[in-house]
């Protein structure tokens, strides 16, 4: 859907707003009308996509209270779109006042500014900030309640790797309760510690760190995803990719089942309680491009975060001169451990456009 | 856009036909007028997803001849859409009677038959056979010449991994014109080799192989791509996804730039014959969802193919019990060395899509 | 959705083909499995638009034998995409080539050379001609009869008036059996009678008429259509004007209604065998954009055609000089008997795109 | 576009908000950035939409003060999503809560209910309100100053019926400047004093008028439209049928040229001053669905205004028997007078995106 503010096709999100303008907000519409909703569902996932208070860098608050301006009464959602915003305060503007015309390495600089000659809000990334993805996680939170109560969906995602650190066992439902017992969002207590201390050795050194996120989403039922070209791969990686520094995606086995043979990589079809399974979940629950009933599982590589404190050599986009750049003010080495919510959201929104459109979930509930 | 057969936004292109129906076919609607084209054009790029002599085992002839039926006028394309066809025929549908309770494993018979209450044409995969990737091909073909000749634009995709064999040097863009030296379309002739013994190996055990999929986009402008949810890298993707089998993508350093500080992976700026130009390109030729004028650069990991001769334990979905299916015919030990043009054929089709939205190309040529 | 070829969100039909080029076809996309369908269910409608034996004018033979080509298997549809094409012959496409440069009169011959930059195909209208309405009527057909197989829902539409001789009664549901018993599709035989021979008149003047064509949808369960900007009122005056020659639609008392007082245009509510009815039906069924369960009532301005033998005075492109053009070969000196079912097609597909979109029918029949 | 809140291709305005809920607002998304844009530009439209001290009957005050949150930096578009946002007050609910269960006639009460299973905010009609055009303005406003400072295209709309009263000329360009001189906007002086006391004459029965709305829209490039189903005709259609209460639309001479000859609807090509142009313009510029050039001409049917004061008789939805109402409160006898700058908006809105659609206008001013 043009022009790249939305996203769905019967759960549509519009993102709007920039890092240091007036607001963020995002208005979804398509949500069935009949589905209990205030501020609180909104708020308690906006608030897991804080950063943990000793990896946070950045002296900014981002105290991210959401308002809902339409769309709910009474407490119910209505079925019209609903609007919610989040009030920008605290907009240092001037630290970025000197970067304007030395591009900074990694990041949207350059291309925004050649896009849309010059105009652009160029003020802390603008419309290209990480910040914009709290307007995921508005949709989100509802798509996540949303699937939860209608069909009994849930995403979970977590932190399994930081750099070369990455997590000893395999990421599973079971580990999901132990998910935000820590700053980085990784389920194992011992890894994460590792990470955390390798976040904080990056910060010390002004350099920055990437990693991998990874989720699951259970109980999902048999059918979802259009052929071909609204495949569920083709479609939550459309919605995985709108996340800034997200460079790779893969499904179930992924670039690892590439190297296998096929007697390995398939899913054997077995019979466990009644219901037709399969023994492995090599594919990641899609087989064709449609759900088959296993869970849905997705690997998603982060690059490193692109603001780090160190000096590097760039052009100056004004005199069109090599120079070198030193970013003032202080950033998150790692935004990985934020990201965790914001993938949990983009696939809630992803899945539960499909289970509309499937007509598993009734434009009514 | 709904539902599921048609991609893009200003050039759509709309997939139909099943694989051992009367034909399949591709309306691509939303080229320029003024486009000199014929069949021939698109026949050329359709004939290099033929299977190489040696590497194909199954007895089905595919001649794939296109046919245009509509918006091309005196050989120049009219703005109209263009619909091209092939016939199919030599369709032995006996074959797949006998399998059409039992799950072969990894392919979407089962969610098929779910999705579609046992309507769908299961013959070869029906609507989800590898066969519709033809389909991309057609389109794809008319993107293709559509950016080179307006733009200089032109995507080369080579195979770079089977199985665990993998290319030695990293591929760039001087080998592209050794891509099509070989049936495994790999440029590196020893590595070549390799592969093609790896697959008659597997074959012979009656087993299949996977592999990777690398492709290079050259000569494109600065600012393509639409911040947020139509990023370079969700058109992208959700392009490539619709390819059955692939089960990850990357773009640039991806899932090993994600093992990265950020001082190593961030691409520092320079100037070279006096336009901006990144020194290494670990972005993949995309910031912030948008193009910088460097390569597009692509990785694509294929799955082993499903289909194999040994005996699978699978389900009978009519009697919902565990049984055992052996796949008679042959089929296609490795499809990967099928795969560099239709991943040109989706990555073309999804950059002039955007060249259009940008008006970089006007819709009159 | 663009570019132009496609109307619909859930049940999609994108049109193809040229008047005078090898075929022209349509795609239906969305349709659900399970409806039982062959290509007399299609061609029955095609037939219907067949203009009379007396009225018809031109020499042209349009056999128009539609061909099924995808989506349908054994009998049934799949879930797939229905491709149909019927393959055009007897293309006398000299008549014209003298008239390419002489505009001619309330044709689209300027507007599309300008737009096109003169590489449209221009032999008979090319892409505007009224002949391409045979492809609503592909897609019409299978929504018509997935309407009436699960909702009961029929749309009958007829002619009520032709050049300034209009029909003396209202246009009402019993009269609906008789609209095919004269070549006009005036279910008042008298004034069809009248209606033939103004037409007759017209013709030997070398002159042409146009009229007013009504619509009334019957059975229509309440809650169909989407505000704001997908009113019934919206979609469906949306997919009445990709006719050729309609210049103005109205739902319920329209035009007139706008010079009644509320008190005599409100439809006020009343119980009839225990279901809530209006006792009049001014709104045309709709209210707020959405059907309330009444017949949804149309009426459709048809302009005269625009192919009349008399000399007209023009432009010659070419020369940028004003002159004198007589169209040769003879057409159509009245198209409104031919557009009933143009008209039933384009308001089924809107009315089961809607019923689709909300889950009054499900995806899966 | 789903689910109905959206409008538009390449510039797409989201509605959002419900008459006495929090708020209403619109997102545009699509504008090329460095448009010169302030609140000013769209406050001042919107406030033409208020109704004239004379005539306005309701108590309730629509300050409407528009605050723009989003897509403006430093005076200029930025190529990012627009958001727009009237905080309401003064919200009488309880008004309302009586006539909850008795439906009004002509009112949408019955069908949102039914849609929405009674979730819908219906204080003030909620969504379906009137005062959600004030949504169009917002972003009309926007699309009427881009078409003007890039093209010189401008839509100018007034009021030429109401009720039975019509104006004695033909509108034309001269007149444009006498639109708001008076409060029903209809630039015959004479004839709009006729207007304003029917007007009040109908309040006091406690009854309501309806009536035509024409527009113009000039300078207009040849070229915009998409054949078939995205003609001009079809997108402006759809758009203004957004508007409550609009029952009928016509282009040209509509309605009236249906009963004319060929040889006198058809408007005859001519040179003046170097350029083509037609004698007549019954086509009211658009021949095959798009522009010649010549001024874009409509008539819009509006329907009396539901609300009325006089006792009908309806049906209690709750006891599903028949029963009196009285709606209290009062309420605009006529809304026609408020309506021309909706259209112009709505106008504005549909040809910036063909202007955008076709090139016309680039991504960035």
């Amino acid at each position: 859907m043009l022009p790249g503010s939305s996203i769905g096709q019967r759960l549509v999100l519009t993102s709007f707003g920039e890092s240091h303008g007036k607001s963020i907000g995002a208005v979804l519409d398509g949500c069935p009308a009949g589905l209990e909703l205030d501020e609180k569902d909104i708020q308690k996932m906006l608030d897991l996509r804080r950063p943990g208070q000793n990896l946070i860098s950045t002296q900014r608050k981002e105290g991210d209270v959401v308002e809902i301006i339409s769309g709910v009464f009474r407490g119910y959602t209505t079925g019209a779109p609903i609007t919610m915003v989040i009030w920008n305060s605290d907009q240092k503007s001037k630290d970025y006042e000197n970067l304007k015309t030395k591009l900074r390495p990694g990041h949207s600089d350059y291309t925004a500014m050649i896009k849309y000659n010059h105009y652009n809000d160029h003020r802390g990334g603008g419309r290209f900030s990480g910040r914009l993805t709290a307007t995921h996680v508005m949709g989100g939170a509802i798509a996540r309640k949303l699937l939860k109560v209608s069909l009994g969906v849930e995403t979970n995602s977590c932190t399994t790797q930081i750099g070369k650190i990455r997590m000893e066992r395999e990421f599973n439902t079971k580990m999901i309760k132990s998910i935000y017992k820590n700053e980085v969002r990784c389920p194992e207590e011992k890894t994460a510690k590792k990470m955390r201390e390798s976040i904080l050795n990056a910060r010390k050194k002004g350099d920055s760190l990437g990693g991998i996120i990874e989720s699951i989403t259970t109980k999902i039922p048999v059918g979802l995803g259009e052929p071909i070209f609204s495949s569920l791969e083709s479609d939550l990686s459309k919605a995985i990719f709108s996340i800034p520094s997200v460079k790779g995606v893969e499904f179930g086995s992924g670039f690892r089942g590439s190297e296998l043979f096929g007697s390995e990589n398939n899913d054997l079809y077995a019979i466990k309680k009644g219901k037709i399974i399969t023994k492995t979940n090599n594919s990641g629950g899609i087989l064709g491009g449609i759900s088959n009933g296993m869970p849905i599982t997705m690997r998603i590589a982060f690059k490193p975060a692109s603001s780090i404190a160190q000096k590097q050599s760039t052009v100056d986009i004004k005199s069109k001169k090599e120079t070198v750049l030193q970013v003032k003010g202080r950033h998150d080495p790692c935004v990985v451990p934020r990201a965790p919510p914001v993938v949990d959201s983009l696939v809630s929104l992803t899945i539960a456009d499909h289970a509309l459109i499937s007509g598993v979930i009734r434009p009514i509930l």
